[in-house]
């Protein structure tokens, strides 16, 4: 009840104990946490949309919603039990259709119970990150997927593919036994989402115009960096619920805090590389460049964030924000069109952040996160760089052959791609049936053709 | 002082009591559910104008800002105590003007006690909530009514209208006192707000263009799906402050966290469901309706969200999700011209959640929260169903005889609406003399007239 | 780690100290005000794109993006230190390379050791303050300052000239010891990004097209006042950390909430009587000009937030959003292009606000915050008034002295604005090789050149 709170709920604040006064600070903590994540939906239908055609946009932008929608009930319903609930070193077997309740908690989800975070707070927080895994994958469907392929594999990449992985490092899996660190998720989170993305791409085929005859590619621009940028900002601001949220806890002497100066540096000095590369490459200062080289810098240190000196931090995302912009080229030279660069950007970043704290891990973050060793140049050898490796390995062939598997199926049977002539008038009309920008494009319908293609 | 905090501020830590620290943490929480809620603004502002045309965009962004500005400042003068001061059961009679004291807070706002968050939080909390139902109202005046409106009836809702049905049903007034379940406001907030657009559209008549002479409607769709998008998704993530921070406290076990569960679960199968239906009914999957699926979703829930399990959540929000959409298709129909959806959306989705915890409410859940009791298919018959079928009655018959009365002496005196000429050349000049998107529309009209209508 | 909390991690609840409970729920709050002023540079993104042309609105929002990273990595290595480190009355000389440990924090920021937030956090709190002074200065930089410029004097500004001024008042430097009242920055933060924009406009001269041969102005419209409208939305969600955030503590009986009322109050005020007055002297309402008043209402209670009534914050909020608008008119009639109004929006109402407490301030609340005195309507005389003129006039004349010397030394050798050609074919394309809207204005090359100036 909004203002008259009813006796049952008001505590009586006297009688609460240092426990249940933790637990509440930790529950608003991963709450607030839990919201920003959520919020980089918008940032990722802001992204994509602005980095693709306004023929494209509004299918862009509401198909966001909608599989945030299905991922919400299926990581409900399935995949958060398969992720964290009690099981096997592969996946979970417990906790399904998640009720809310401490009992259902108890029983279920042991490797959970270390937290003092209720479960319904818990399950939000996981679903958010499923929910940016699978936004990240749609980067390698747009422009030309079907929206049915979007209901169906967004469904089972929620199901069968991330969870799995959840579960091998955060679950109490394989990974999570030999010591991988991957504090947020740089290869749980992004490389899975940029591995489906690549896979999708490969089998979707470049969009039509994208490559010329002799194999050179053009630019197919983006319609909006207006959109893109506050899409890139939004989503720097839910890496601060990502990253320090990921500590499940504001105790610690404020070790969130730490992780959030470790994100920030690498953002920045993602942003400023590649603003810089791009110059010098393009002669140039390219814009969507420099917004990639932010995203990638914090794919990056998403692994690392815990384990590192802010220093180092400022180092993995420059290497991120320079490592993308090449990446990235060279993908486009290969023929692989990947419309938001997904791969170079979630998938080469994440690789890289996962193995960086093989190299930059100091024995005293290894040893205070409690995962892991330190790395190679702070004493700790090959030992950690090779777990990592391992890891990366392991979570990028998995997805990239059930990511296959399920697309190709989907191909064989309903399709993946819109028709020629669907996909030259555009998805909003294909799809949806009207347009994203009806006043805007029926004016270029009332002059020129020129932005149809 | 930012940075060098003066003594006077800096607590002794070591001094701090169970209470102290307690009231600290469910401030944060309420304030961090008063910014969400209040970032709503951005979200009805998005959503209206991406719905609406590109000659009226200006205006009906700019007003949301306006608007809200007059109901802060008339919620802080006048309303906040009508509503929750101290009075007799219909309205109350203490607490204007607002001074942010204890002292205050102590003599006029009994009801309200019962909570450790200070006053101040407390009245942004509630007028965030009276500011979300004007913003539902402004959806029946859209793309036709004259800003001196927006200026009159912007303060008269704030005054008498939203004040007086929030302290039958939160102030302790006679709805509160016949257990009345409505959590978070379904009623209270948005079957207000939509009653109020109701009233407004039915008296300003439909948009020119809307109707041809049989009576058929035509489409006029809105000029922006990608900001109609981003107004959603901030809308949804806002609800995570409207229907959890409605607990008033982080305590309780993190009984916040279910709430945020239920509501989230309810959005996204309002989500799905609406997409499905308006495949299945239109052959294509419009956007338009998923979206005003997730809203009204969202909408029914709130009044459910404590009071029932995350399954039935699903069953709310998907049932909302289709009755919105089939509505909507049927008050276009007969003839009424609710541009933004605003009664489908708030008002039908208001009353099946008010009327949905009637059926749904668990025992435990109504206990817990300490209000009603179970619904009918928990075993608790058909008495809390009569409850809410009739608080649901009188607070649409109050709000609709006075938003008439009011509404109705407006267009009796100044006019409700802008001429046909202003109508056809939009808002933005005729109100403002000045185009929100001033190179777009200036191509516009040295090419083709047909974005004017 | 996401999910499996490690033990080292896991804190055993029960020993949580009063101390270290406080220590978190503080961290918490100052974490999410950091959060929301972070969250600002879009508000300034969509701000500044949104009042500017199509042909530089990639520029210039994603040059916010470039120059926050700019920023981050300058305050952490230098700026931070110069402005909080132990040092002398007019700089800090310590704690540069911000590491995050405690041992740094205690050996080089004695001034910061009166709060328990960690470091960390305080770090990324003061940082969003000096990249709002920042993205403020750009304002006059708009629509024709070379690209280069902004890595030069973004540089510059966040490590000489920003930190200097914060020592002075919130270092613990000259302006606090005679007890300046500047509760969140109306003089630390907005009036010296306006300052510095007042330089950089009349250096850069005004825009092509901006002034007639007889000396009267044109109006530049902004080409999207819905991007405008959701900046300013976002830019008052934000000013809820900016301002409640600066008492860097949630405890105190709540008394970041009280600051939130007066903040809000200010801001409603402003938007309600900046609208009224251009409706007054333009005959219509004026939607950037309200929107201007809601910003100068924030800038001017940023100072005084703490320090008066909820009823004063409403006069100095309402006076703010008439003083900026009739400065604004005065300013462009005497030859002054500030495309975006920063010197009246936050040098104006800056100084209006730093000067309100020297009148408002009352005995209590001067007394609560434990800086200075009470203002002259409040028995204080005219004391408070004098401290707070001066320290007006001290950082006005060490911003304006410096920006000066800075610009006028970029000007000198490289130049500070592009060339007549680039200014007319828009930044997007001369400084980063492609269109911010590709598809659109492409339709505006094909149509008319009407958009082009």
């Amino acid at each position: 009840m909004s203002a008259l709170l009813p006796a049952s709920l008001a505590f009586a604040a006297d009688e609460a104990t240092p426990a249940q006064l933790q637990g509440a600070i930790d529950a608003v903590w991963v709450m607030l946490a839990a919201i920003l994540v959520i919020f980089m939906q918008a940032g990722f239908a802001l992204l994509e949309a602005g980095s693709t055609r306004m023929k494209n946009a509004g299918h862009v932008a509401g198909k966001t919603v909608l599989t945030f929608g299905l991922c919400a009930i299926a990581f409900w319903a399935v995949g958060f039990g398969f992720a964290f609930g009690d099981g096997n070193s592969f996946f979970g077997t417990t906790g399904f259709f998640v009720d809310g309740t401490e009992e259902q908690a108890k029983a279920a989800f042991g490797s959970l119970s270390a937290s003092d975070v209720p479960i319904a707070i818990k399950f939000l927080f996981q679903l958010a990150f499923a929910g940016v895994s699978l936004a990240i994958a749609w980067g390698g469907f747009a422009e030309r997927g079907k929206l049915a392929v979007y209901f169906i594999f967004g469904t089972l990449f929620t199901v069968v593919i991330y969870p799995i992985v959840a579960h091998w490092v955060w679950g109490g899996g394989w990974l999570a036994q030999i010591g991988m660190q991957d504090f947020a998720g740089s290869t749980v989170v992004h490389l899975q989402g940029a591995t489906a993305a690549l896979v999708a791409t490969l089998l979707l085929k470049p969009r039509i115009g994208k490559y010329n005859k002799d194999r050179t590619p053009n630019l197919i621009p983006g319609h909006n960096q207006v959109l893109s940028v506050l899409g890139v900002i939004i989503l720097w601001i839910g890496w601060f619920g990502f990253n320090p949220g990921s500590t499940l806890s504001a105790m610690n002497d404020g070790f969130f805090g730490y992780i959030a100066l470790t994100t920030n540096l690498a953002a920045a000095a993602g942003a400023v590389a590649a603003m810089i590369v791009s110059w010098m490459y393009f002669g140039k200062a390219d814009i969507p460049s420099m917004l990639n080289g932010v995203l990638a810098a914090l794919v990056a240190i998403t692994a690392a964030c815990a384990f590192v000196t802010p220093r180092d931090a400022v180092i993995i995302g420059a290497i991120s924000g320079i490592l993308t912009f090449f990446t990235a080229q060279w993908f486009e030279k290969a023929g692989v069109d990947d419309p938001i660069y997904a791969f170079s950007v979630h998938g080469i970043a994440g690789i890289w952040g996962t193995l960086s704290t093989g190299l930059f891990a100091t024995p005293e973050l290894a040893a205070k996160v409690g995962v892991g060793k330190a790395g190679l140049f702070y004493g700790g050898g090959l030992e950690q760089l090779g777990v990592q490796a391992l890891g990366i390995f392991g979570a990028f062939l998995f997805v990239l052959i059930l990511s296959f598997v399920i697309l190709y199926l989907i191909k064989a049977t309903i399709g993946l791609r819109v028709t020629e002539e669907e996909e030259i008038v555009g998805l909003d009309l294909s799809e949806h049936g009207s347009y994203g920008y009806p006043e805007q494009m029926k004016k270029a319908a009332h002059g020129s053709a020129a932005t149809t293609v």
